[in-house]
């Protein structure tokens, strides 16, 4: 057995069965013995954040890892932003990339580069397989790495000889770590501070946004009076009826200095401290008050559901039904808004969707008006490396099997990864993409402006997508997605509802 | 004087006029220092590899370095590909990178990342400025950097606080460094050489494929029988009449070895020794023979026409005029064909065309039928990350003002960088790409059958792009550029011709 042959065995013994590829010719072997051992599904993506970002939806639906496969440094390099906001948003990811030959990679051929180095900024695990015998045992680490809480990015380096050669032998997969517990000492302190203050703010992240810790947070909400809010950018919140409405760390650094003002005491489940995502003259980093003081229920890599629970049952706290979100929207009709999009998507979603949130600025307001819809998953952008959503959409259809994926995609976002539609179209997924079309990166014009001026000629250059026009429904009709642009509610309604009628992909390019 | 405009000023002080940029947040004081400093043409890519790639193409025509603007580690990610090819290719590039407030860094924000260390791989000089008043003399350290012989990737990173701050003073230029002259004793030993010994071949790389060079590398062909011949993969190559008829050092692995087989003496000039692109089992990583002995007249930094001329008279060679490349081909008829689409470019091209060379397996065979075609420059993929074509082109095109540019693009390839095209029809390029449309990665296809088998169905969904084909007229139209299909030699060249007397960009899809 060769190594490749080994790697494939491993990773399909461990439970890793789909792949997101872009191979190269370093990867001929491996490739090769995914033809001969069944039971990989293999996804291409036209360009290696396609592959990265799926890989990265992916985990954030099925809650296990994907693989990728990526030719040699330039090929990681071009992942790298999909596997960035990955990192931040937790997700697991066996991340493979194929590279020279170990005796080949002396001579300093083209496309050899530092793919170690590369590899580090963006994994919390990397290792190089220097010989055959080594790739199913290196594969079996690769996992676990991936699978340990609350989700890391592993690489596995694969030299081609190290492919190719005889001598691989298949690991047996390795104990996925559990999720290590909360410090008893914290939920005490944790619950002494609920009993004695007031003004208090449960900030959820991470896996404390998932229904079941949901259900815990609730119950001490109910209980205490506490707060409840979800970070800023969340990697998935469980939402829409019989979950909690949730507001989140606004965007905006005085909008969101502003939310955070009403409390003394900011409790960390899961959640990182309120910071911005930038530094601006004369604004704080950090979104507290000065004398708020932050305490820490749950690290990342904690079991926030146990925790919420023990600290809920510390406080006696009854159990209490999910705040009732009133009646579900009807779909809006009219002139479009960011509201009007939002009551839409909530009035037509299906039970069970997915929604893929790169809205950016157009989106800010989308919360508020879909607490009532049916339950849905909502994932964001943890990262801010722009260009998540489309490949992103593509990963969560694969591991939500089946469910309907809703991606609120600003332009500007989407033309860094436009051939995510390719690898919709080609695996028929079920994705309806709500393309937001301002045709410039509204963001930055209003970035530019908190600067103390408006943009000029030269500046606009670089802020404005119109001259020309993308033109949307050409550009996924051009890669096999059907689509159409609408300019009204009810426009929209009637292709969001056609969409969700059909199987495979679609597009709406929504005029704003 | 804030340090962003400290910056621009430094850089429009030491010839740095064009700016490749995809900015963000981090970037705006920037900006707003290019709106006010008038000088600076900025160009807007949609992904940073198009940015990259168009500062590379930029400087292969212009000699002389763009700046780039990219936005935190993850946008530098996205650009690495390019900066990749382009330290291959010894392209000079000042390329900037905005990223986190100095004292914002260690709240961890969402776009935080080891931008130096993503930096380091592909730049030959990498600087963070961490005080608005170093920000003019770093920038004028870059700009020397990247022009310091053969040119360099110089990256220089910029938090937004030495951006905004005040305290900016603008650098005068640092002093070129002049290509470093070859070893008096080399030109010497390698005099000897010619003189004494058959079989000799020097091959020319970087700078000595330019015509000043090529003029002293033929004399010397002529006065002692030494072949010469190109590497197999170049920046830049001045070809057609009144240059020599080059040939390079084929891609396949037993070609490239049946070619260097005749010769016992290869005398590098500005070139690396001849390894292949990968290693593969049971074949050799150099192409040379065991016996063959290598030899340096000159290293890529030094100056290769120089030690040409000096070698050229130490053997007393005379001035002969170049090779007689014989008639223009007449344009092609019928079926097409490698050959015929080569002489269809040979028979039509504009005098002083640039060809960027992205046509992969299909373009193998380009060089002879193009030898007698008007004076031109051939650019190629140096670095083997693939998609550098659209970018190249867009760069090419700025840096070579006024020439037309013809891309021989591969469809694969083509797809990690499609939104240059926008960028084309923005600038209003005069750019003409060859869209060869196969529909499949047909080298991974070769490469798969060496592995010693036809792929299976797992390995065709890795390698085919069909399902859906790409409709490559609409997806040219989506970004502005015009675009029509091609199936005969015939309509290929009316196309070809119709596109040379329009000003902008055009799109051909060739059906090959």
């Amino acid at each position: 057995m060769n190594g490749a042959e080994s790697l494939v065995k491993t990773l399909l013994g461990a439970g890793v069965d789909v792949c997101f590829a872009n191979p190269g010719t370093s990867e001929m072997h491996f490739v090769a013995a995914l033809d001969r051992v069944p039971g990989m599904r293999c996804v291409l993506g036209l360009q290696e954040n396609i592959v990265t970002g799926a890989a990265d939806g992916y985990w954030r639906l099925a809650d296990k890892p994907a693989c990728t496969l990526l030719h040699c440094g330039p090929g990681l390099a071009n992942g790298l932003a999909g596997l960035h906001d990955a990192r931040r948003a937790r997700s697991g990811i066996v991340n493979i990339v194929g590279d020279q030959a170990v005796y080949h990679r002396p001579f300093d051929a083209p496309l050899t580069a530092d793919t170690e180095g590369w590899a580090r900024g963006a994994s919390a695990w990397v290792r190089t397989s220097t010989r055959a015998e080594d790739v199913g045992a290196d594969a079996a680490v690769a996992v676990q790495a991936a699978r340990t809480s609350p989700g890391q990015v592993a690489t596995l380096i694969l030299p081609s000889d190290s492919s190719w050669n005889e001598g691989g032998v298949v690991a047996a997969p390795l104990p996925v770590p559990a999720a290590p517990q909360a410090d008893p000492h914290s939920v005490h302190q944790v619950a002494r501070l609920l009993r004695e203050k007031k003004n208090v703010l449960l900030l959820l992240g991470g896996l404390a946004l998932r229904e079941g810790a949901q259900v815990q947070a609730n119950r001490i909400a109910a209980a205490t009076g506490a707060k409840l809010m979800a970070e800023g950018s969340n990697a998935r919140i469980q939402r829409g009826q019989g979950r909690l409405p949730l507001d989140r760390v606004p965007y905006v650094n005085e909008q969101a200095v502003a939310a955070l003002k009403p409390y003394e005491h900011i409790v960390l489940v899961n959640a990182k401290e309120p910071i911005g995502f930038f530094g601006y003259p004369g604004k704080p980093s950090q979104f507290w008050q000065p004398g708020t003081e932050l305490h820490i229920l749950t690290r990342y890599e904690q079991d926030a559901e146990a925790a919420l629970r023990a600290l809920a049952e510390e406080l006696g706290a009854p159990m209490v039904s999910m705040p009732d979100p009133g009646p579900r929207p009807e779909a809006p009709r009219g002139e479009l808004s960011p509201e009007g999009l939002a009551r839409a998507v909530a009035a037509l979603m299906p039970e069970g969707a997915v929604i893929v949130d790169e809205s950016v600025t157009y989106g800010r307001g989308f919360f508020p008006q879909t607490t009532a819809a049916p339950a849905h998953d909502w994932l964001q952008n943890c990262g801010g490396a722009i260009g998540y959503g489309p490949p992103v959409a593509v990963g969560a259809a694969i591991g939500a099997a089946g469910r309907r994926v809703i991606a609120l995609q600003a332009d500007g976002s989407a033309m860094y990864t436009p051939q995510a539609l390719w690898t919709q179209a080609r695996e028929k997924l079920p994705v309806t993409t709500v393309l937001l079309s301002n045709r410039k990166y509204q963001i930055l014009i209003g970035e530019y402006q908190n600067v103390g001026a408006n943009p000029g000629r030269t500046a606009m250059d670089m802020l404005d997508l119109g001259n020309p026009d993308i033109g949307w429904v050409q550009l996924a009709n051009s890669m096999g997605v059907e689509a159409a642009q609408a300019r009204t509610l009810e426009a929209l309604g009637d292709l969001m509802a056609q969409s969700f009628a059909r199987p495979g992909p679609f597009l709406i390019e929504l005029l704003i």
